[in-house]
């Protein structure tokens, strides 16, 4: 017999994020969309009626006659996916997480001391912040975060070099995906034969050279202690529709070669308790030797959209390293690494059955 | 009663510099086209029956008429505008040069020590290399180059900081339009919601790394030492037509504060000899304070093309400053660069009457 | 002595075609903007500082100090031009004719009878239903439109075989620029890799297949007799800033060939009162024979953008003949079109001194 | 036990068609890729060393290993599925066809009375033709033949109104992708910001005006009576990679109003003999209610590439209807095409086992 999927949530459908992750959990062997919340102006009425749906295709025929819950009002489900806006967030995520599993791609929280920042093959122990959570805030569920869409690859990337020799400097330079700046986004007329060189004022910037000092941290004795790397980063936005591309060149603590550097990633592998999720893909990591390569329309979809793609790993003349690192960024960077959590949370057992 | 105008040769006519060579020198007041060359399929035709004219609109009717010449026949101009390819250009600029002054867009001499490498705001006083240049050569004419189409606008920006407070490490990333690969250049299907992580398999990023330590080299003694500056370039094609974007992190040598370039860039300005040039901008260096500019549509054709933008100037987390580079990659850093130069050629007394 | 200026308003100036307005009439011989008007959010603040400027280069510094003025108070101008959007426009510009003279990109009065529908070189006869409108509303100002901006190099394009030979059927299939949407308009990624083939869900083909029996139709008795062709019009908007192309199919009342086609163009010529208005292409039409053009991004800016483009005039198999159309959107297509109109009513003792 | 599967060659694998044969090929229940052949400069070199792949990923390692042999050469397969170029088409599809069943996406002989032209959908009956073909020929194979990739979603979409009610008129404007032109096909400088009104200068469109008739046609003793609609088509090249969207304005001989069209979509199915064919979509046809699609990037993958979308179907103002179709250039249209054609071909008894 078949047993029962585990009830989830989608809190915030209707934008361009919960859009992805209602696509990704069609056919999802352990969840089950039951519960779609969005604004004001949505709720009430059938989602297959409301929704621009932004991606190819059209939405799956289960949740399209799901009728739209507010976000304020918690739900019983077992699993609470969130792509709400940023204040909106702030605002109902505790509510859903004191009773459920919530797993966000909001930044509200992603630098609160108590709220896990993950990336399943980085910093799955990291889940063990939810017991101090639940102490400290009387809660029953939780809530884990992912973090910016730009941070997933480059995290992912840094990290099996970080464990092996430490690092010092990370200079980071992104062409990033309209996607990212969700639906409608991005206006037309800024990007057709264009670039632009700044994404929310200097924000973004922040987020690349804060968040991976908390996903590579250590957790030890309730708390995340910092990796210390100095981050640079410089972001544009150019005409792309999906796959967020970062130039990095980085200096290691205890010295770095490209043939190190391909050894390293050669043994490197996700932990174990990451590999069967459902999401996981086969190669998190993809090294790719083709000097143009890897290329945002033709490898982010690699690993249903789930691997991060690496090219042109070169010895640097000012640090040590350089390398191209690509990534899905609505897929890997949102969507799809929320679902992972929500899987993480399964296997550790903090969620679910 | 006017004068006549300088007769100049252009060498490559057909490919997409040498097309913007001509528009640009339309209605030029000192040069007048009387010289076209062109590879063995278009010699003997008329130039406007043979081109695939790839800029706006259409060529002027003045060079329409000229028949196409061979490039290894020397002819009797007074200056000629090289825009051949880097094979052809290694061949034939030296038989030009022996008899006329060459002002070549090609990288085959470029870093070649005798001949001078100039971008007439930064390094004017290197045309003195042609003293020795003809000594050593026997030459009446001259043989001078200028940069790689991102060099220009990335040397013209450091070149006042390089000069107040001198410059240790330079980390650059690229973001490359199409018209640097010339024509056809870049497959549209290679680039149509895409970026391309290299350009030329790595020679441009060299290019970027070598050309500006010569450029702020000093000129001395009859030769340039370079420059010591660490560079370090990742360079992409994007799907923009016209202008390339550089983000830039550099550490001076004796302390640089975002407030402190601000001043220098305030007080710079062009040396005497280059500011009331044909080609001059009114402002060869335009800082932005807008955070989201420069961007390519939008200015790379400030000061018809000739105005290098600098925008987002900013201190970095790990060198001292952080700052946007865009420049008109075939007119400042292609055709206009050669144009400039040989009007350069002519205040100097290296050229022309 | 320098004539002092004419005094010109534009309503709803922080628009996309405000903004072309602003800047077509920097530098205008005869009129000088004086009065901006904007929306609730606008008023009481200095142009510069609120307009996002969605044009190449920066607002004009005459016009930056401007303090932006509500558009329901009448200010004292001689001419106004209107680029509100269609319901301001439908309030607030029969308040601004009753005083002064209105030229309207909007909509909203378009096809009204007494309200003429002008393109300077077509109808300009049409100017005279002023004096009905006058006579009918009891203004002392006079409002005057001008059409849809796929309609404009339409209906210029057709005049000439119009007037000839006659029409019976015009089949009309649009490539529409993302400009024409205004700003933030279409979403990138709704136009990346992509287009869309419907705008304004059937509205904008209404409008292409109405207007031109307007425009066309004769000014006789204080009414226009509408023109009797046939048109349909299917639409798509495609990835590409300015400039808008019309494939067209057409059948004459009277036979048409290709070589009556190009004999009429050859010798077809504006009307002479608008010869000489400033803004004035010296070609209004310009007939391409390369086999791949007209282009938007190559040929839009013919005429500073006021030239109409026609190409590939061949025999159709179906009806008489085939031919490609493109006209700027924003400049013949809104503003410019716009301002040719506010000339038009000066030189026709309408407007002004 | 499994059966052994029909060996199949690619002739002129290296290119952008050969290289979508080789990816739909992966994993097919039927053909097995045995032989790839490629032009002087490829031939005795393994293909995944010599390919420059164009398409998502890497080319599947079964075929990598592959070395490549000459196009003039007969090997022993069952069938050959044909990507080569018009010209050397010409030449070696005879010599193959002598002995085996040639699938060709090429133009050569599409036109050619006794090879049949076809859509399986559409005319599988015209197969019947290569009894007539192996009499005249004396070949023990076969050529047939897949229309030109617009034509394929073009016909397909008036087959059911064509077999109601007749068409006398058709009307036709397309968009079409830069894949159609190959690899490297349209440069980038072309197409960004930009679109071009013609393709093959004026070819592309007498393929379209033509094939139809021929597919449209009636096999009836040993000959192809051409359907006798009058075509019209104009033609554009647009900034999208995947997807030709046709639009569409016809006449039928009986009348047509929209709820007829609607009511003979619902009705059509495709005929027996495809419906089960490996790479037959479940629906051939989607009509699309949404009014603002079919949409290349959104719906060209519809059906793994092989469904045909119709959207936007309206009566005209002119003809009896306008509607707008959207095929995907490559797949359906071409490399898909012909591999449905080689199931054909097998189904019907004249090729394979």
């Amino acid at each position: 017999m078949k047993s029962p999927r585990i009830p989830v949530a989608i809190l915030g459908a209707t934008g361009a994020v919960g859009q992805r992750m209602i696509q990704l959990l069609e056919n999802h062997p352990w969840f089950e969309i039951t519960v779609l919340t969005g604004s004001d102006r949505t709720i009430g009425r059938p989602y297959g009626e409301l929704v621009r749906w932004v991606l190819d295709g059209a939405p799956p025929a289960s949740v399209a006659n799901l009728i739209v819950q507010p976000s304020d009002v918690v739900a019983d489900v077992a699993i609470a996916l969130s792509a709400l806006p940023t204040d909106a967030a702030k605002l109902y995520e505790p509510l859903w997480a004191a009773h459920t599993a919530v797993c966000s791609n909001a930044s509200s929280y992603r630098m609160t001391s108590d709220v896990p920042l993950i990336i399943p093959e980085v910093n799955p122990e990291h889940v063990n912040l939810i017991d101090d959570q639940r102490k400290a805030r009387g809660w029953r569920g939780a809530l884990v975060t992912n973090p910016n869409c730009s941070v997933i690859g480059i995290a992912l990337a840094l990290k099996p070099l970080y464990d092996a020799v430490g690092l010092d400097i990370v200079q980071i330079a992104t062409l990033q995906a309209v996607s990212g700046a969700g639906y409608p986004g991005v206006p037309s007329l800024d990007i057709i034969d264009n670039i632009v060189p700044n994404i929310a004022n200097g924000v973004e910037e922040e987020k690349i050279e804060a968040e991976p000092c908390k996903i590579l941290g250590r957790y030890d004795n309730s708390t995340i202690s910092m990796a210390t790397m100095r981050m640079s980063a410089q972001v544009t936005r150019v005409p792309v529709t999906d796959g967020h591309t970062a130039l990095i060149s980085l200096k290691s603590v205890r010295g770095l070669s490209v043939a190190d550097a391909n050894a390293i990633y050669a043994s490197w592998q996700a932990p174990q308790i990451v590999r069967n999720l459902p999401s996981s893909p086969a190669q998190p990591l993809i090294i790719h030797t083709h000097p143009e390569r890897p290329q945002p329309r033709r490898d982010r979809d690699l690993g249903a959209g789930m691997s991060v793609s690496i090219g042109r790993i070169r010895s640097c003349p000012v640090n040590d390293l350089r390398m191209v690192v690509l990534s899905h960024n609505t897929i890997r960077g949102a969507a799809g690494g929320a679902i992972l959590n929500a899987e993480l949370l399964v296997a550790a057992g903090y969620a679910g059955k």
